[in-house]
């Protein structure tokens, strides 16, 4: 089966005590451990330990992680990323809390990539057994899960390639300079069925342009845009559709300057559906579906 | 009773193949007249014969209309203007296709304002004998009603004491220069229960901000802006929410400029809710509560 | 001006901590006073003390008030009672915790309707400078305000001619026996331009059907339904839509078994928008306008 | 990748133009194909040259088919079923009009299955070149595409283990009779991430409950309803929510009297979710999460 989904990220964040504050009381992410500089928060609708850990100190993504289905998996995946020519290293269990034994990978991009097929489990907070289907009493905009992330590359066919041949994901959508170039502005690569579970950008290598939080729809957009103004988070893309994935969106900021998404909808991706292809001239329209214009603060500001 | 509602305006368009073509096909306003120059249109769920009246050349405003109860409510109506100070003339019937007769003032502001009780009935396109909610068919964003206007003002002040002393609009929200200020910076009006019929806001004598239109709620707004942008409809403001009137909207230009609104939800007005007062520092949340900034080619663009 | 809209109604109540928990829990109203046997309530967006008073003993409803604009009103409306034949008597100030004087009067139906001009002001959870548009947090489905009232009665022609004659309602819906018939099954009547205050539906007098709060949308129809599963309510009508009002829907019971609805959407009514008229070959559909069935525990079950 | 989805499926209708006119006009399908008897339909958002096939005589369904990855996994699956037992035979290509060839097999509930690799390809109606996210304009209730079907069993658990063993479907949710037992009163199948491809209750053998298409959101799912009603569209059960899958939904019949359901909503689904399970004292919840009852009639009716 291969990679299960994006499992977690760790992310760099100023203060510790202002990043709580947004993760935990407006985002509604549950505090599932503690460590001297480091906080692990996971959603409501997830039950392995944690999703996000944010690590005390900067801003920007330190790496990322991807669970497998099994341990067999992480054979075949390490070695085909040695294959590769990636720099790869053996991570042993409890060098992340709460995680088995992997490995660790760093992308052409220079991303840390540890992949993964044990975390200890936690349950959801609605439980697997007669559940409601959320629990009864939110915080904030109780965003369910992580849904996916978007780096930045200076080669961004080099790591599609990377990404595709390694780990299997397959290319959903791509921005191409034309039609037929085999270059890639950017791409959107699903590991399973979801519109994106990672999306690379050009760029600087190691960038972390954003990280994403599903919502179930459209109205729960709304609610999330008037709660960040209520909690006087800094929005950088208030609620519009993507022409890129169809997803209905917000980008915003966490106090650090890291910037966040809520994603809703996009339709169900399959490795036979055809790669929807962007040209530069509808790129404006690909990114933002309403403005149709390319903001340059919103692809050139990044961490 | 008084007045009911804004009945109609009279919009000048540069081009009226192309604003036939927005309003009716993207709108989705229905034709129910034309002559040399003009164009009449109604929403699915108007009766009366017109809500919005296409007239070539230029951009802006001509007129508007209120509707009122009764022919009795007119002479009452039109002396309180004169009353007032106003210029007021008699309007005859005939004189506006379908229309009526009735009167005609000048606002403080120089806009054009007629008041009539008649008008000929059409009725809506669902009919009112086991009705269902919307047509079976529609075109476009399919508005059903035209909603309310916002016209630009010298002096806010004497413009919100003119509709309501003469015409009995009471002040719903209000953007003052300090919290006590007899002052105005806007002022949304109602003459019934809905969150505004008539905004003014300070600028230059005779203009139009927008005009909008009404939708259910949030989903039609996403709908919206969808097909505006397949129709390349001219967005300035994607989908948000006013924290003024709380209602959803999306702002857009038609072909000749002039400035549209869709607008949806809101609250149910009452004479004797408090006047909302606003702030300068709180302004720009006032007017977009998710972006919370003030806009200036929102605020300085308009015809 | 005239009548405001329904500013209150006391209903009777089996078990008063069971009915506080519905109220205040479920519902998300908050409690203003507390008297021996009364709970005064009041939605989140109200600003006068009280909407709903629970009072111990029973089910149905006590009596209703309905807020006029001043206390000018009240003298007209209360002559007007007495002239259409009513049995009216005076009200003085504190008879009603925090409710000045007015007037009692009886319906044809039998129900008790006080009028009144004055009632201590509270103001709302927002305020009414700068305001959000909705309470940071939310209890339960967190409405409002209360909406309107359906009650019963054995002749509703009668009783629809009360309400007009009387107090200035005007009809909005019918279910006639015949189109062209005199007679009326039921009435929707608007005192401004809610689609409906009061309603009334052919039963036994001084019956009470429903009585509903207000909810922004057809996504908020759903979440109240999902936490009346959570929190046990007792559901009479899942969601959907009515034909009559074309209002999103939910009704349900409260621990005393009074119906209540949350109601969402429906147009705005204007005295020269014709009387929808509803014959009983399509009254199903009227109700409820996916079903289209008689449901006869719908209009048969009533306290 | 083994299968990729639920590809097709054959139902028998009694009436082609009745059939014809609810796939069509109401649920918005478009046909690529007709033979005689035979009609071909897709929907806006796939690419394969058809979901549904409606074959004129009767009501039920004939077969379903599952698109596989590539040609070498049906050889793999191939060999799978008949290591389990059943039945299989050879399928040529052109067999089935526009089908490559795979192979058949019956399922122990008496299913006919076919597994295929290639179809003609058509492409979607907004296509993947800078796409919009919809078409301009729209047939009925436009559904975009086939999601899943829910088939009669008398041995839930063995064809449980059928459709797991033999083609990797995963349990996503379970009833059963108890909460450790080994049986099943019925199963929920995922082969990707959706919260279902393929569901199975007791019932009898050979027998279809339901076909599923997928709708965007709650909104679509309103919309829905307000269309069935106005096409006279045969309603089982009103929009509401599963408790299982979390998924919105309507259920309703074509004229033949086969069960459909528009869907929305529901969770990601992975293998390393655990397994929901549900126990029958909070079945009716489990089926209708608002209504929380169980309904006879929609167990018991199908096809």
């Amino acid at each position: 089966m291969g990679i299960l989904r994006l499992g977690y990220l760790h992310v760099r964040v100023t203060d510790m005590a202002e990043a709580r504050r947004h993760y935990v009381e407006t985002m509604g992410l549950k505090v599932t451990a503690e460590e001297e500089g480091k906080i692990y928060l996971k959603g409501w609708d997830e039950w392995d330990h944690h999703s996000v850990v944010l690590e005390e100190g900067g801003v920007g993504v330190n790496k990322l992680g991807f669970k497998v289905n099994s341990v067999d998996d992480l054979t075949s995946f390490e070695n085909r990323a040695r294959a590769f020519g990636a720099t790869v290293e053996r991570m042993s269990k409890g060098e992340n809390l709460e995680v088995g034994e992997g490995f660790r990978v760093i992308s052409p991009s220079g991303h840390t990539v540890e992949l993964y097929a044990d975390i200890t489990y936690l349950g959801s907070e609605v439980g697997f057994t007669n559940p409601y289907p959320f629990p009864r009493h939110q915080v904030g905009i109780s965003v369910p899960a992580l849904d996916h992330m978007l780096i930045m590359a200076e080669d961004v066919a080099l790591n599609e390639k990377f990404f595709m041949d390694v780990f299997d994901f397959y290319a959903v959508e791509q921005i191409r300079p034309e039609y037929d170039s085999p270059a890639r502005i950017a791409t959107w690569l699903s590991i399973g069925q979801k519109a994106h579970d990672l999306a690379i950008v050009a760029g600087k290598d190691k960038g972390l342009h954003h990280f994403a939080f599903r919502l179930d729809d459209w109205s729960k957009i709304l609610h999330a845009a008037d709660i960040f103004s209520m909690d006087d988070v800094s929005i950088d893309i208030t609620p519009t559709r993507h022409g890129i994935t169809r997803g209905e969106t917000i980008y915003f900021f966490d106090p650090a300057g890291n910037r966040n998404e809520t994603f809703a909808g996009g339709y169900t991706a399959y490795p036979d559906r055809p790669t929807v292809i962007w040209t530069p001239d509808q790129l404006g329209r690909g990114i933002f579906s309403h403005s149709r214009e390319l903001n340059t603060a919103f692809t050139e500001v990044y961490t």
